[in-house]
């Protein structure tokens, strides 16, 4: 519990208005997207300005609080519960967008700023910030360079960590650590910035990001390719990477998504197919037919049943929406849906939808697999119910054998969601214990107290 | 000094062939390519395989021996000088390409690897590996990771940790930490391996390294743009970037550098030119020639006297060629050449190269300018001789102000040359008291006994 002394010095920073006690309050921020179980922090405090973060994050480290900070809670993770209890922080007033800079291509924000909102001001300027993940209409910058998340565009563009140059952030102490810049290129002094993306809250609070921006591609194309066939299907995903084709988005769907998605979007997708292959190409108009070209003519080859060219942008549209309700439609399914995130090298795509079919049957669960196929970060689905707990228990038993596929392939754990409590105990799997020791000596120093997001990433 | 006892201990590690102790030996490795007073080492190391670089690591933190790593030595900040003597590894015998993955797009090398090598053995594969910086026909992989060099393509490419996928290193204890992956996506843990780049050597000895490859770009095209007048030459730089050209490089040189250049490399470059613009555009053929047009009648309309276009590859690498000898060809010169490294963003360089004239006047000296100026990373090269101490305080008053004028100007004190022991003092300037108290709380976490190549970046 937090005495009233602190509670009073959180509303001498903030105001009453800023600091939340009422169970209801509570609640709402005792969990997130993750199949977790929830956990109630003692208050909810809502800074407005740059420097009551950087107040209330002193404060936190002087009283032994544990301290965990929220943007939109979208994390699969678990990232995003206090595990210990103790301060929820929202980052929901810290919105403001402090520059976009279309000269020397970069934006300076806040870490509450929504990814989608500030993709569009970005936009608005004939520029693009590529990252997009899955929650993007809701989910805040902060949280997406916390968990360095990841999005349909990674294979071409790669993720948010290729696009944050520098960061401001308290450390536990409340003090500004300045790190990265507004040049490309920047050697001066750690590449802290890189450490603290991904870093899942646990080593300081952002207080402002500067992000690279690029000139907005000239051309797009989006295609639908449908297969009879899920092997196919998949095999085509590795043999456009092998002709040396980038697109944009590289999407797989398995038959049990489409029909979820149909039913929940209306979109007119191919029920009766065995899988789609969702794909944009992008750049150079004169680049952007030839790829276009050459995609359709390697799905043919490949044996794709058809091929259905988006016609104009609201078609294209509709692809893309449709694609991104894939979590909500399968998460109406059941009660409980668990969303892996296993990662292996791009040829290995083939072998590993095989194997989650094997895991599927072996197992006796109902997996939908779908997800950024291009860049080997497939979302295999697990529609289940908790609450069962011999099913429960197959379930982790078939996540078990999921991870231990992908590291067999040279894989990896977690492609974009992070490891936050889901995954802790698997990380020495594929690392090594050194790389635990060297992590936790890490944030042994930078967090003494261990207040910041206890027990995400490392375990305890 | 390094005991009997210890010495021993190498030879047992490395057999006598390993371990050189002579004067002529130790002196070799004094010193780097920074005008930085040398510092003879204990002992140089050369382990061939893996296994003996960790026993050497751990060996000399028990012992708590200073241990320098070294590639070839080009730094240009004093990364590789072993300042407080003890051990320097070399890497030069640890120089296997342990992979090229064409499907999936990666590489696996030891730290010996010297960049060029690799670089054409990747194109070999018809895949392209950027970062290229000046010292590439030499420096080696390891050292490029440590220092997160540059070069030449980092407008449109970026830089070494651009590339960087993830690391096996030894910790100071010798035992073996694994960070990052062979996918696009990673967020298994903390980011470790950006942690890494560039951190000069003083977290960890790096044992393999992951990097990321790309298609080799279809087209390309070079020019040379000829001016009367320099502003009007820094002015087309930030022009052809505000105009949405993203070249994969715009090389700057003034007169003074063109002249010393042509007298060293005879290439025909034009001597009474004030300024030149050397640059190429690459990608799509179509892109290519699009480009290429735009940028000639860019440079036409900022008042270019001539604009000459490389007929085939065999003139376009002459040009490029030319270029790289820039340093060589200054520091034939005089004495002492001091190659600065301050950058800026890209739409402040014809600020930038106004000021340097300016400085170079105030202080009454020689300075050639080239270098990066897409990406806004100016070389300025003052000519002068150490020994001349009135002339030495006027070359260090003036790098202030260089520093200064950069910062003020919302750039960095080093784009691609590290902080390393020649601009440790000047780090808080950028960056804040937070931010070295954080590192050096690092530091201190993964280095107790601060063996790891002391005194670079963070001071001691």
């Amino acid at each position: 519990m937090i005495s009233q002394t602190v509670i009073k010095e959180f509303e001498s920073i903030l105001g009453k208005d800023g600091v939340f006690l009422d169970e209801t309050d509570r609640h709402t921020y005792s969990y997130d997207a993750a199949v977790l179980e929830p956990v109630l922090p003692s208050v909810v405090l809502r800074p407005e300005r740059s420097e009551q973060l950087g107040k209330l994050v002193r404060l936190c480290n002087e009283n032994a609080i544990p301290l965990t900070v929220r943007g939109a809670g979208t994390n699969l993770s678990g990232g995003t519960i206090p595990t210990k209890g103790g301060a929820v922080i929202l980052t929901n007033a810290l919105k403001k967008i402090l520059e976009i800079n279309s000269e020397d291509l970069y934006a300076v924000v806040q870490p509450g700023v929504v990814t989608a909102k500030f993709a569009a001001a970005v936009e608005a300027k004939g520029l693009f910030y590529p990252p997009d993940p899955g929650s993007q209409a809701v989910s805040t910058l902060g949280g997406n360079v916390a968990e360095n998340a990841g999005g349909l565009r990674g294979l071409k563009y790669g993720v948010t960590r290729d696009y944050v140059m520098g960061l401001e952030f308290f450390d536990v102490n409340g003090e500004i650590v300045k790190t990265g810049a507004r040049t490309v290129k920047c050697v001066t002094g750690y590449n802290l910035a890189a450490l603290m993306v991904g870093s899942e809250g646990t080593l300081g609070v952002f207080d402002k990001i500067i992000l690279k921006l690029i000139p907005m591609p000239a051309g797009r194309k989006a295609m639908m390719a449908i297969f009879n066939d899920m092997a196919r299907a998949s095999e085509t995903v590795a043999a456009i990477i092998a002709n040396r084709i980038v697109p944009a988005t590289l999407e797989f769907m398995d038959n049990f998504t489409i029909r979820a998605v149909e039913d929940y979007s209306h979109v007119g997708l191919p029920v009766d197919a065995a899988a789609l292959l969702l794909i944009e190409v992008d750049g150079h108009p004169a680049q952007v037919e030839e790829d276009a070209a050459k995609v359709e003519s390697l799905c043919k080859e490949m044996g794709a049943e058809n091929i259905r060219v988006a016609r104009n942008a609201e078609e294209r549209d509709k692809v893309w929406e449709a694609r991104r309700t894939a979590l909500s439609a399968l998460a109406k399914l059941k009660p409980t849906v668990v969303l892996e995130d296993a990662t292996v090298p791009r040829s290995k795509i083939p072998e590993m939808i095989q194997a989650l079919e094997e895991i599927s049957c072996r197992f006796d669960l109902t997996i939908g697999t779908f997800g950024h196929a291009g860049d080997g970060n497939l979302h295999p689905t697990i529609l289940t119910d908790k609450r069962n707990k011999e099913e429960w228990h197959r379930v982790e038993a078939a996540i078990d054998a999921i991870f231990d596929k992908a590291l067999s392939m040279g894989g990896t754990l977690s492609g974009e969601h992070g490891i936050g409590m889901a995954k802790s105990r698997f990380l020495e799997k594929e690392t090594s214990r050194g790389t635990i020791l060297f992590s936790r000596r890490i944030k042994a120093a930078l967090d003494p107290k261990g207040i910041l997001n206890p027990g995400k990433i490392i375990g305890e």
